[in-house]
This record gives structure tokens, C-alpha cells and sequence, in this order.
């Protein structure tokens, strides 16, 4: 029995930040998820420089306030948690701590507006959004499907990384600098663009020659888009068949059992998804907190 | 037995009205489908310039003759119906009225052509495109794919648009307003542009930085397409699969047997989709007619 | 026993023309190939300004030399074959014609050049690449499969053109006839465009509630390609599937033996792909010819 | 017992660098890797102005290490095989002399640099790249996918060519030399561009009758990217399928065991792929050498 066992508050306020089992804990969630998408659309607002102009004060007060809450939520997540340097060296608790600070430098460098790397400093702010992450954990089957796939999507990657260049050099000797296709990397850019249906049209070919290879990328880069498809679809597909197929059917006994995880968060370690009724954390063996 | 099994006149309107089995019924359907194809057809005609300065005439009396034949259904549909203020207050009701009362107000309010607000109210009736949705029964089996992935698709529509939110300011930063990403919620939408492999060129990256990460969206948007393909084409294969695969094999007799369900619907309470052979409601209970 | 039994010489023309089982015949099949290839791409060559100015008599004289050629297959296909109509009314013969004439009518409205009828006319050699349709049978899965799935190709098309016109209607109202959108049916265009992921950039949405709505109709339709290729995708794995699969597992001498067809064709009624060893034309009854 | 068994230096080098199971042959693979990703980045930096003129005598140098690099290379792959010439005349030989040459040429026609095809000549290096092909091995599933449905993806190609040039031609006919359309093969590239969903917008038709085509040609190139796709999806299922499914239940006993295959090459006749614990090579039948 630690000591956090008997912090009552302690334990409360862990409860809520980091599990979604009680009422408290989806309050808590949802109006953190509202505060990052108000921070995000913010960050967006404050670029477009006639809302800048008219709203300054505005949006200057808005930031503060997302700002300050950010900060108690971020030292909130620190003392409840019983091992803190776990958490702020962890990706969400990076995460939580860049996309709070650029304000208080803002404050530092006050009103040097001009200098360029505080303002991209200020955007960091953007990445609050990944934030949300948190609660795409719903898309396991999607991420597995995708790890599954990782080696052959990156060998397809590859492959059109590899016909990019080598078209796009061809597509350089063909055109030539005359008709936009100034240089290799330009040229690869545009073979990049074409290859992956985009088609921008700021540079296309102008000659029979140059329209006739590029014709052949575009039906190429149609073609080849089959690929990374199947494969997912495919990988997909397996994820997702019933485990009997995979066994031999005269030992129906042998059907898993699917475990209810809850949301439960271990107050020392931080590790997550707990069976229904486990009485200690399965990585770190410390007891769980019950209500 | 209710009075309207008696007014045999109206059970007779009904029966063509709301049902496709009888010949009249499906006469009245296909006649109805060409109005609104046609009516949908005079609003965008109506909108170009030269043909409404030549035509107008024209276009005005086929307008009325459309208004007066929609009125007319809007009518009989609910003088057939028992209880009329569920179908003027359902979804397909509000519809019609709407599709219906534009040609009317523009009476009211006649001459004042200029009113943005009138004209925006015809183009309601575009939504008379919705009643062929009641034709598209035969899609079930799409309709249950994407019913079963649609909590998929959101997780990935989601994680497109952070990815555009994040990509998009760090285009911001790098391109900056010269090159036409001006501020960032036109650099999301630029990018939203590019995963999407739309492409219009309107905004087009100009430093070879730029480019570079641009390249990189392309990629991304090229690859990630195949994942929302994976979900359908997988969920789809399941709902095709014969119901034999998933069950025991030595228990056939568990088949479930199919039933034939035709488009009656039911003249108390609107319900469609009776069993062949059914002789009341299966929602209120009251007695179905058959001639 | 017919008299065409008999005429040694026009048998085995049939067989020529018709089949590609003997050495003759995949000689002809080859030369005929050739030869609608060079017509094709003496049509285009002819197209462009240029190559027209310089080597007119080259073209005009190639152009008679296949215009030739095609005619004597033409007749030979006619004289050939017990029930000429049959073949003159079939899709073929139809083709056969259309790609035979223009040359001839050029001859008649001779020096004419400017007529625009006339020239429309003249272009109907490009359907001449339609008889190259012939070489297409291998594809018999791909278009199973597509037959297949027709109907729900259809509804999902459908569903695509009403959303085109909801989506093209919202943008003229929203974009206006400042900014491109000047009418319903350019603005309909302009969301097929962007729904299709294609793209051009000649009307691009300018206000940012205009792009904001293109964004979602980009994400729209990037995400709903999924549909049709999930379609195709579960109908083209059903064609392939063992018929092991779909069977009782203790019936295994249900199976299906498969037949070899072959390219004959029966000298009365044009039906193709008779069995191995057939003596008579599966269709009509009529005995087959046999080296 | 060849003379090359007892040659211990000259098989050690050989097992470096046609094999990779040794930590030397990995370093060497590695080794190369990055000198062929740097003499791929050093010619499309080359062909950038601005980078050339700044720093053109660190690209020349460098150019000159990395030639005499590969020229090493090509050498020590000479002298360790026995055959050299099967080595010099196959794929990978090629490919190795065309990527060490070009910078020796220049040295003979120094300071020509204006001569075109000189300057093509060096890029041929760029077909080093293809050099990293060798290391794309771990994608046989994906190879296998691909070849299986070669004829049903060439059929499809072929359709889509055939398409392109109807529609192509029926375009021109509608929009004519004054919109951009000026002859059949710049018709037939629009129309391949816009079928495969690219979009470039250089041309773009502006009739309107020109912009329904151009919409039945988009949303039939949308409708039709489901087909390869498809495809490919329906193959690469198949090929992950587990092998139970296609044999007869009551003989688990004919399963195929799966053989590990080393990297290990023959010195004799540089067929790879050997069994792990293979004594002679399975295609010359001579002897393997072992540590």
C-alpha cells in the first residue's frame, strides 16, 4: 500500500484526468476537447490578417485563457501522477507542454512582431490538435491493418519514389527548361504530382513528346494506385475473419474469449486498458483505486 | 374495421399514392419521377443568363405548370392519409412543401427579381432530387457497408483533416503570403486540396521547400486513399458472405429463411415493407387492404 | 448436307476470316490488327495542322490503301457467311461499315474541305479501334464482374449526379457568377470536377465559405471512390472463389468438369466457341466444318 | 573442386559482395546504398542553376569519387565471378557500366558542356537508382499479385486507350482548335488526363455541351479506377489465402512446408536463393562454399 492509496484528492483528481469511467472523467474530457478545438481554430484565425486586425484583443484574451487553462491541466497531469518524469518525457507530455508554452515566450520576446522565428514558435500551438489523438484509440483494427501492411506500402513507396525519378529525369531531357521543367528535382516534383493524380497544372508539357510520356505516367499512376489498395483491403480483410477459419473445425473449444477493457488508468505507471475487475495494474502490479 | 376501408375511392388514391405494386402505382411513380427530373431541370436552366433572356416565357409556364402539378400531389397525399399531420411534419412532407411554395411566394412578391433570398428558396426545389431516393431501395447491401464502417470512416476523415490542420501551417510557414498561402485556413484548404488529389492549381507551391513537403502530402494522400477502400471493400465482402460460413457446419437447419417484402404501406400509419401475404400492420395493427 | 459444305474455297475462307485456329487465321487476325492500328493512328496524324501540311499525299494515299483493304474484308465477311444480314446488322458488321465509308463519301463531296459536317464525318474512322473490341474476350471474369455489379454501379453513380447537383447548386449560391460559378450547370460541372478529384483549376471557389465547402466536397469525394471499388473489389473475389466453397463439403462429385472452347465459328449462324470435338454448332444445329 | 574453391581471397570477396549474410556483406551492401542514393542526389543537384554555378567544383569532385567508387565496384565484380561475361551482359552488369561511364566520356569531350546529348548521357546515372531495386527483394507477395493479374490489368489498360481515343475524338469535334483542342492527339492527352483523373486544366473545355462530356468522361473514370483495384485486391486476397482452404479437409497431412532461403550465391553461375544447409547450388550443381 503507497501512500497515493490513501490521498484521497489525489486519487480523485487522477481518476478524472486520466480515466473515462465516471461521469467526472467524460466531463473533464469533453471539455478538453473543446478547448483544444477552440485553441486550434484560434491559431488559425489569428493568421487571416483582416480578422487579426479587427479582433486583436479578442483573440489576444481568448489565447490567454486556453493558455492558462492548458497550464493547470498540465501541472494537474503532473502531481497526480506518481512517477511525473514518465509523463512529461512521454509523447502526450510533450505534446502538452509545446502546445502551452509559445504564449509565455511571446511574453519574453513581447511585441518583436516581426521576428520570423517567434511567429513560427506561435504556431506551434497547431499541434494541440494532436491532442486528439487521444481519442482515435477507437480505430484498433484500422492501425493494426496499417502496421500489418507497413513493409509493403513502404516497399510501394519506394518503388514510386524510384519512377519519379527516373521519369521525371526523363521528362527533364524532354521538356526541357524552356516549358517550365527548369530542373531534375522541378521535374521530379511534377512527375510526383502527375503520378499521384493531384495534377496541378502550374507546369505541364507542351510538347507531342512530353504529353505522350506524360500520358504514360498518368495512366501508370492510375494504374499503380491498385496497389497500396489491395494491400490494405487485403490485410484488412484478414484482420477482420472470424477465428474459426483459421482452425480446424473439430476443436470448437478452443474459441478465445474476448476481455472487456476499460479505460482505467494505473496511478503508477500510467498503463492503460485493465480488465473489467483486475484488482492490480497487469504491468506494473500496483493496485488499482475502485470507487 | 376502420372507415376507410369503407371509402373505397380514397383507399384506391392511397393504394397508388404510397404503393408500387399495382400497375396505376407504378405508373404514378414513373410519371412523378419525370416531374421532378424536369422540374430540377427548369432551375438550372432558369440560372443561365441567355437561356432565361430567350426562353423566359417558356420557362415561366412550364414553372407554373410544375407548381400546379406538385400542389396537386401535395393534396391528394394528404386527403388519402389517416392521419395527415404525420406526413406533413415528416421529412418527405416538409419536402414537398418546400418544393412546392417557391413558384407561389414568388407570386406574392412578384416582379422583384433581384431578391437573392427568393431565388435561393426556388432552388429548394432541388431537393425534390431527394424523393428519387425512395427508388434507391435496391441498395441495401451498400447501404449496410457503409453503415457498419461509418464509425471507421470518421476515425480516418478525422485523422485526414489533423493532418491537413498540421500540414497546412507548416505550408504556411514555409511558403508564406508571397506565393499565395496567405493565411492559414487557405493553407488547410490547399492542402485539403492536395490529399484529396483534387489539385486545382489555383494555389501551387513556388520554393523548392515547398515543393518538397508538398511531394510528401501527395504521397501521403496517394497512400491513405486506400484505407477508407480497405474498410468499404472488406465490410462489403462480409455482407456478402453466404450465411453457411458463419455458422456450425452440422446445424443447417438453422438457416434463416428469407421473406418477400413488397411495397405496401399501410394506411393508418404510413408503415411500408409488409410481409407478402400479410393481412394487418405489422406497426399499428390495422387492417391492410388488398383488392 | 448444305451446298456450302461443299464450296472448298469458300470454307475455308470462312475459316480464315472467322476462326483463329489454323495458322491462316491467326495470320489474318495479326495483318487485320496491324492494319486497324495504322488506320487509327492515320486519323490522328491527319488531325494535327502540321503533319497534315506536310505529308498530305502520304496520308490521303495510306488512307486509300486501308480504306481498300477494309473493303475486301468487308465483302469477304459477307460472302462468307450463309446468312449475310445476320453479319451486316450485327455490332461488327455495323462497326466494319462505319469505318469502311467515310473515305468513299469524302470522294463524292470531294474538295469540300470546309464543310464541317463532311469532317465530322470523316473522323468516323476512329471508330475502326472498336474492332479491336474483338481481341478483348480474354476479359471474361472483369466483365462478369462488372455485370454484376451494374446495378449497384448505377445506384452509386446516381447518388454522385444528386449530390453533384445539391453541391453545384449550394456553390452558385454561395461563390456567385463573380467568381466563376455563373450558372447552375457550370457550377454542377465544376462539383463533378472536384467530386471526381480531377480537378482543373479553371473555376476555383474564391470566398472562403466557397472553399470551405469544397473541402468538404474533396473529402467527400475522396472518400466515397471507396464505394465502387469496394463493389468491384467483393463481386470480382466472388467470381473467383472455388465452387468447393459454396457446395455441401460431402458432395465432392458435384463438381463442375470444365469444357475447352474453341474460336470455331459455325458457317450459318456466326455463333462462336464450340466444345472440343463438336460436330455440330451448339446454337443452330448445323454441322461444323472440321480440317 | 574448381580452382576458385581454393582461392580464398577471391571467394571471400565474392561472398561480400554477391552475398549478404556476413556482417562484411551487409556492411559492403550498405556501404553501397548510400553511395548510389549520393550520386542520384549529386545529378539532380547538377542540374540545378543556381546550385551549380555556387558549387560546382564540390559536385565535380564528388562526382569523381563516387565514379571511381562504382568503377572499383565494377572491377571486383568482374574478377569474382567465374563467368564475367554472363555477369557484363546481364541486367544488373548493364546497368552498373552504364552508371560508371558517362562521367570518363565527359573527361574525352571536356568542356563541351553544351552539347545535349552529352549532358543525357550523364543522366543516365540515374538509372543507378535501380540499382536499389536488388534490395526490393521482400516484396514477392506484392510481385506475384501484380504478374497473376498482368493479362486482366493489360486488358484494362487497353480499354482505357481505347476510351481515351473515342472520346478524345468526339471532343475535338465538340470544342474545337479555338478552345484548345487542336488536334486528335492533344484531344486524346486531355482526355487521358482527365479520365485518369489528373486534372492539369491547361485545357479545359469551355462549351457547355464540351463540359457534359467532360463530366460523363470524369465520373466514368472515377467509376472505372474501382476495376484495377479491384483486381489487384481480388489476386493479393488469393495469394495470403492459408493453404487449408483450398485442399480437402480430411487431408491435413499434404501441407507444404515452407523452405528458408538464405541469400547465399553461387559462385559458379550466381544463381541465389539457396536452401539453408544446401551443399551444391541447385542450378549448376556446383559446389557451395561455406564459412
Amino acid at each position: 500500500m503507497s501512500k497515493y492509496t490513501r490521498n484521497k484528492w489525489r486519487l480523485k483528481l487522477h481518476e478524472i484526468i486520466y480515466e473515462a469511467d465516471t461521469p467526472e472523467g467524460k466531463l473533464f474530457d469533453v471539455v478538453l476537447l473543446i478547448t483544444i478545438l477552440a485553441s486550434i481554430l484560434l491559431v488559425m484565425l489569428e493568421s487571416v490578417n483582416s480578422i487579426d486586425k479587427n479582433f486583436h484583443n479578442f483573440l489576444n484574451i481568448s489565447e490567454w485563457i486556453i493558455t492558462i487553462l492548458f497550464t493547470i491541466e498540465y501541472i494537474a497531469r503532473i502531481i497526480t501522477v506518481r512517477k511525473p518524469l514518465n509523463y512529461v518525457f512521454s509523447f502526450y507530455g510533450i505534446v502538452d507542454l509545446l502546445s502551452t508554452i509559445p504564449k509565455y515566450i511571446s511574453l519574453i520576446f513581447g511585441g518583436v512582431h516581426a521576428l520570423a522565428a517567434l511567429r513560427a514558435l506561435r504556431l506551434l500551438r497547431v499541434f494541440r490538435i494532436l491532442k486528439l489523438a487521444r481519442y482515435l484509440g477507437a480505430s484498433n483494427n484500422l492501425i493494426n491493418a496499417l502496421k500489418a501492411s507497413k513493409a509493403k506500402i513502404s516497399v510501394f513507396l519506394f518503388a514510386v519514389i524510384i519512377v519519379a525519378i527516373i521519369l521525371g529525369t526523363i521528362m527533364y531531357l524532354v521538356e526541357g527548361e524552356e516549358n517550365g521543367f527548369s530542373n531534375i528535382p522541378k521535374s521530379v516534383y511534377w512527375c510526383i504530382v502527375t503520378l499521384t493524380t493531384v495534377g496541378f497544372g502550374d507546369i505541364a508539357p507542351q510538347t507531342p513528346l512530353g504529353q505522350f510520356i506524360a500520358s504514360l505516367v498518368m495512366i501508370l499512376g492510375y494504374g499503380i494506385i491498385a496497389v497500396p489498395t489491395g494491400i490494405v483491403s487485403a490485410e484488412y480483410t484478414n484482420q477482420n475473419k472470424p477465428i474459426k477459419e483459421k482452425e480446424p473445425i473439430n476443436k470448437p473449444e478452443n474459441k478465445v474469449t474476448p476481455v472487456q477493457l476499460n479505460s482505467q488508468c494505473c496511478a503508477n505507471c500510467l498503463a492503460i486498458k485493465h480488465q473489467d475487475g483486475a484488482q492490480y495494474c497487469h504491468k506494473c502490479g500496483c493496485k488499482l483505486h475502485h470507487d
